[in-house]
């Protein structure tokens, strides 16, 4: 059995995640590369994982060429450049979330990817946790009637990287963080985004405020698709307590819960602390399973069977729904999206 | 000890709850008469009750007068003009929320009262609820840090009585059920609604849509405060499962849950059901406590010693927040309120 | 309405709470008298419930008589004495738990409640506990098949009174707080114990064991049934974390929990103390509604209709139990109960 | 790196875990070789893991030699045998609990071990799943106190292989599937047992009755420890429901849970079904990175560094009391350990 050959592009938090699950969880696959500008992190990298070839740029290493696909965890404007050219090249894409910065570099990724006939995957690694394809599947096979209003909450620890926190550049926290629970909403409402509100405020880090003043640490959202179904999203990043990825889908007939803040190892019972659970500390630990079982995915599809989960017209709307949310925050209306 | 007399005026589902309460739990308190225009309804309730008393206009009542205070559980239309009759009256007057159908008359009701110098208790029975008490305790200790962002949902299986369904006349259901809401939210954000955004659809009453074209069965808000902290409510009537009534505070340093949708009495596993528990069937037995606490409280300021905790201050900006809210739906713009 | 008139003996704690269900929640009796030793306990109750009669000693009382029965919250040893006076006297009789110190009196207790024709029930509250019922219901609907093991924890941080120290006088905490269990796992295997076989250590306590030789504070005990079910329970006290009372029942097609240690109120989130609920802090806040319930219950039998759900015969059973437990402690051996 | 080559001894169920751990997991080692009876089972192995070396006998294999540990997943009564053979040939041991027939068999084993000086694990794989390790901590940086009562319960939907129904032969279920709950309690208890009670009783499997005579699929354990803290243990197989491990650990100061018997995927309401979760299905899913975790270090611990985390004499401690529970069950009197 011939190993499928990765080459990793962007070698930080995400991308060790990545080079984590090839190494020790995916023995289809062998990561054979990295594409990263920091010389540090490059030897870090290259010695952890045991790798032979390291560029500074993501065209040396199309150049090169002796791999089967990338994986793409550079910041987000960069997206577009590298999925071209890799797609230029033959390569197959693995792409992390946000897909892009607007609609225009998306759209541009899918023609590209189309013409190229390359698979290209996006990252959003929720749709292979196991909490939610069992809700999708009963949702499916109509135990809660028909869905009718869809509630994603995240919240996390730490901040978004500096470059995502300049909110023309990169969408911000809605799309750092946020594009996980529009793309939740848009896969159970199964409808396009009709109109979008939000509010965004700025709680906890007044000091970004001055070098970034749109910079907004906390955001709700209410949305309704074009099949009239509802959504509402809250984020805050960051929050102290943990991280916290809940989903309630609320149907006709009955409703779901996908997720809990605590992680359900243990409880211990004192007289001081109560009933106390562990909280997940990570998004890391919370969708350990799901960042593998992704990646498992990509490399079954780049071998020859079937087609991405979530393919690059997923990523789109999303794209979409977020510049659209940005857009109300900034102009205080609601946004309509086009059908 | 002599005992706070009371007549009730409505003898419907809520009335019938107060009434309960007094006979069995609140020794303080005696119901002696009761107002109602059905007349089955008297009999029945005069009966249920032992009442030697009963009238079918209130104002025969408070002639009548050998009462201390009345308790208002009529339709909301009619709580203004009894309000100010009992005022008049110098009763003591205990009125089911929402306080009223617009702001000029929740204004004239707290002027009535307070020229009279009775009392005036709006119903948020909430606020008696031990599990929001000692959510309020915790945050005012400030275990959780500054509040930032305050979520209430609520759904019930049953639809609000026939008069409250036509929006113009009632409030519909943003009035009815989401009263609650909103006052929790003001309640925990401890500051008046600035700006509020909402949606709502007719998911599963179509024939009612003919009849009050109006008419939406859920609803999702969001809301931004004075003081820039956030509020999200979303409600929903008839949905098939149960009562479902939950509260999340985010604050900056933790977040604090009130409410699950099972009743925790107990968990049946079972190779087909999993491990299920049984979920709260009806408003009456999940606030059962909280309906005796507030009547107990509110005998206890007749007799004498306090203030209202629920005052018609409070009733009347939430009476602004569910005209605001329904304005919103009505004209999709977000409706700015005046400090 | 004539309503059924009361006397409580013993104004201990246990006492209190039956006096406050009466003065509180069950109009359809009265609490009429109060027998008590202690001078003080008798002021502060006469005061606090506005009784007119007080007796040092039960059989004043019963000469008394204006009542229509007695509630026995004194210490164990003195209920034997009490029941057959009272039933000599013609008065129903409520008896606190556990029912004797050994099944000799139990049997005597029996006989003159028959002979007499009074009724007679005994205070396990956990039969009328919500949640207990609910599980009783879904057995018997045969939700889970055959119930096979039963098992029950109770765990409270506080000791039994002094007098219920000595296990030789009392019976022990096997007695004092294990007789809940031992009649749960009764009611659930339907059947009566065969063999028993208990170890018991004290962890806690160890200055008592220097004045009681055989106090033990914690017990484990595993019970075969007449009809082969099984039944495990394991009692503690002092435990500093709160009150503890759980129950399982294992059927040939599923489980059923009843309680949990957390009380539900709310779960607070944070960084050091994870996801923390509140635990419960005393059988008095765990068994409110069940105290009540159960006393409602004796005043609708006292008032002619029904026999009582926990009968003498039900209580004698449980003595016996608590007896072979305490043998088996002593000896270290199983002990076999007739059949 | 140099990969660890690992025989399999048994292609059941158990040996599959981990040679799927092996294949997915860990890639610090290498499955080379198998050694299985049935020809079927041999081919489907050699041709699912892509191995090149089958063998009948184990002696086989280990003449053979190519490799640096064997597992032994084969019933219990091979264990000895397998286990002083490998042993002499220098190889190292990862052993399936329950470790061996008896405490003689077991005593040997460790001898030769010992003489060999090869690694010797034994597979209490529970000792290495995350909530059972985070209460081990918890326990150990004295958060609940001293430990006093440790209880464990294992129920599953399966019965144990053919071969372990035969009690004298095997241990039966009290070793196959009650060694999982001693070793908990021995692990917290950290003593040796002292004193067991066991009642045993055959529900479900009245067919297997016939064929052998002890045969019992629920089984109740009470011990006492060395150091007079305390256990009880209940088993049962098969149970309708699914798979279901939980353990409690009271302390002087507070209480530890460990496992549900929901698997916190999700949880669905519908007005039939309550809120309902579903269930473990299956030891592989519940314990699946446990199996994993425990495979890691052994191949770790054979790499080099530090001693197996559960030993040989560990594995004997739980075959003594596993024996003594039978002994129990058998005699109806409570065993007495050597110390």
């Amino acid at each position: 059995m011939e190993k499928i050959r990765i080459c990793l592009i962007g070698a930080g938090r995400v991308g060790k995640v990545h080079a984590l699950s090839l190494k020790n969880n995916i023995p289809e696959a062998e990561l054979v590369a990295v594409v990263e500008k920091d010389e540090g992190a490059v030897q870090r990298f290259t010695k952890e994982f045991g790798l032979k070839k390291s560029f500074k740029d993501h065209r040396d290493a199309l150049e090169w060429g002796e791999f089967d696909a990338i994986i793409i965890t550079t910041p987000t404007f960069t997206h577009k450049m590298i999925t071209v050219d890799a797609a230029h090249a033959k390569k197959h894409i693995f792409c992390e979330k946000p897909m892009a910065l607007n609609v225009e570099e998306a759209d541009e990724m899918v023609q590209e990817v189309e013409k190229a006939k390359v698979k290209l995957q996006i990252g959003f690694m929720r749709r292979f946790d196991r909490g939610f394809l069992a809700a999708k599947q009963k949702v499916e096979r109509g135990l809660i009637g028909e869905p009718v209003l869809i509630k994603s909450t995240t919240r996390g620890p730490g901040l978004p990287p500096e470059w995502a926190r300049d909110v023309s550049k990169s969408g911000g926290m809605l799309a750092e963080v946020g594009s996980h629970d529009f793309d939740t909403l848009k896969w159970f409402a199964e409808s396009k985004f009709k109109e979008i509100f939000a509010f965004a405020t700025n709680y906890k880090c007044y000091e970004l405020k001055k070098k970034y003043p749109d910079f907004y640490d906390h955001a709700i959202i209410i949305a309704r698709f074009q099949n009239e179904r509802l959504g509402m999203i809250d984020i805050g990043c960051p929050v102290d307590y943990g991280y916290d990825a809940r989903t309630e889908i609320l149907g006709t007939n009955g409703v779901i819960f996908v997720g809990t803040v605590e992680d359900n190892e243990l409880v211990v019972c004192t007289k001081n602390g109560g009933a106390a659970s562990p909280l997940h500390s990570s998004w890391r630990n919370r969708f350990k399973e799901a960042y593998i079982d992704e990646l498992k995915y990509f490399v079954s599809i780049v071998k020859g069977d079937g087609e991405p989960l979530v393919s690059g017209k997923d990523g789109k709307e999303i794209v979409e729904a977020v510049v659209a949310a940005n857009k109300s925050i900034q102009t205080g209306h609601s946004v309509i999206l086009s059908p």
